[in-house]
């Protein structure tokens, strides 16, 4: 019986910050260890276009974003790692998968009906300043994921539309080309809803969006100064405080052992002040990323190995990706003439 | 000074006709014959996909294709001669072309909105069996057109739209990501007011909706049966006819000499015979296809030798598209690490 494969991409926009670490990466990475299943990561830099036309920033953030999952241990010889860009086979596949799919299913995705309403909202034309990028991107994630016959594509709930929108074109691909012996697998999303969502700065969810990140590999200083800049009360030392509504404690929680949690809880419950409590957050953080800074850094200095790494991993993708290409390009009849 | 690049895209579906054959393909491979200009011509099969899910029927429109421009003539030493879908580059452009192109743009092209017309009339839902094939095929002519820098694409009235299309979508290309130094050329359509529009053996268009085609390179008997085919009406030999209300002698100028052309409309005043008329029709037709149908026949005969044209002109095609993609990824920041 062969593995499950398990899919997730990785938009190369950003600079990875605390909330990307607990939600998406360590979890992530605890998968690429796993013996049962196999793994697929992706740099995902054509997505990344979408929105972001920096070129600077978008070639910055694909190094950034490579580095900190090879820091942080990413098992690159267990799991495949790769840009999406470096595969020539998913743009084709793409247009192949856009013949076969309905543009109403297009018209009802998510995101692009959350730009369209609000573009109503400010009475504009419906579909002012959308890109063809934004209305068609579920047809290149669905490349993406069909690519590689991807059975499993962990995301967040606000993605879980869209592969189920690559499960019904692998299905209408299947059913127009080869009833009989599929070649596209239909994948399933696999959400957890355990996914630690950490605050920000200011007590609501860590997001770049809202300006109140803490990005992931500060050096030691900026982080302590970060981790002070947490929004608490004003409860002086001494005085009991609650770790339940606390971002402190909070954060506190999604690095610590059971143990030291309720450690912590007795603390705050015995009065510990704003600033030990910050003081033993940073350790805590620093204890479990600081030797992953240290890679990091010395990785981003060397892009020429990041490089090479990302080769490797191309290579082993297109050991999959071109022989199901070529087995979909002969079904719709896109093939040599002898 | 660098020769104007002259770009035109063959869908493969369909045995190539007549009408094909006078208003298209002719006018073409004379022009792979001049030298102030450089000709690329390409079997567009992606594009085939949109209207065409029987992967026999397009394989074997690819090769007919590919075997009758051959036997016609095309220069294939002079002008670059391939199957767009050997050019992995294409789909990978159209992509990145796809994140600067506004959905606006495809809402307003006439091939989409006659479609969403057509089912408005039926009280059906706008987009219905619409596919993103037929929405974004545009995005991918422009794919196809800039990648090769084409200065010139020779196109029908109703594909003026879709040139000027690729223009705005290189412009707007250019101004994010290369004010400077543009990248991508911005590309004129051609239109010949004077192309001649053959009539089929019912008298409206020839036209393979119609049913009403002479295909090309039918057998001598074959064709001289669907010439016999053609509609006249009732008038006897004897009596003078009048040349210009009729197919058969629209058809004859279509291959005539001017003093061929005079000498039927004479022959017409004459009141030539029907049959007469058709029979001379058969073997003026013949003689100027004659031996290229026996070269068509010869070269279908030998798959392996056209897959080999194929693949040279694919290379020549790539010494071009790779490098062109290789400045647009990096403009876009697209690019390896190191």
């Amino acid at each position: 019986m062969t593995n499950q494969r398990v899919l997730t991409g990785i938009t190369t926009t950003g600079t990875p910050h605390l909330g990307n670490y607990v939600g998406a990466i360590r979890p992530a990475i605890a998968a690429s260890r796993q013996t049962d299943t196999d793994t697929f990561y992706f740099l995902a830099d054509f997505h990344a276009l979408i929105k972001c036309q920096d070129p600077e920033a978008l070639n910055q953030s694909t190094r950034e974003i490579a580095a900190t999952w090879l820091a942080l241990g990413l098992d690159i010889d267990r799991s495949v790692f790769y840009r999406q860009s470096d595969i020539a086979e998913i743009p084709e596949l793409m247009w192949i998968l856009t013949c076969v799919c309905a543009k109403g299913l297009m018209n009802r995705a998510h995101a692009y009906k959350a730009a369209v309403d609000a573009n109503l909202a400010e009475q504009e034309d419906a579909d002012k300043a959308i890109t063809m990028g934004l209305f068609s991107y579920p047809v290149l994630m669905a490349a993406d994921i069909l690519m590689f016959n991807a059975n499993k594509v962990p995301v967040g709930k606000d993605q879980i539309q869209h592969v189920e929108m690559a499960r019904d074109i692998a299905a209408r691909f299947n059913h127009i080309y080869c009833k009989k012996a599929p070649l596209l697998a239909l994948p399933d999303y696999q959400v957890d809803d355990n996914v630690a969502v950490l605050q920000g700065l200011d007590g609501r969810k860590m997001s770049k969006s809202y300006n109140n990140t803490i990005p992931l590999f500060l050096t030691e200083k900026q982080l302590q100064k970060h981790i002070n800049k947490i929004k608490t009360n004003l409860l002086e030392p001494g005085e009991p405080k609650d770790p339940d509504s606390s971002t402190v404690f909070q954060i506190w929680q999604a690095f610590a052992s059971p143990e030291q949690t309720s450690d912590m809880r007795q603390a705050f419950a015995d009065g510990i002040g704003w600033g030990d409590a910050k003081k033993q957050l940073f350790a805590l953080i620093n204890e479990e990323i600081g030797d992953a800074r240290e890679r990091y850094h010395d990785l981003l200095a060397r892009p020429d190995d990041i490089e090479a790494i990302l080769q490797q991993g191309a290579d082993k993708a297109r050991a999959i990706s071109k022989p199901l290409l070529e087995k979909i390009r002969t079904a719709t009849g896109i093939r040599r003439l002898s």
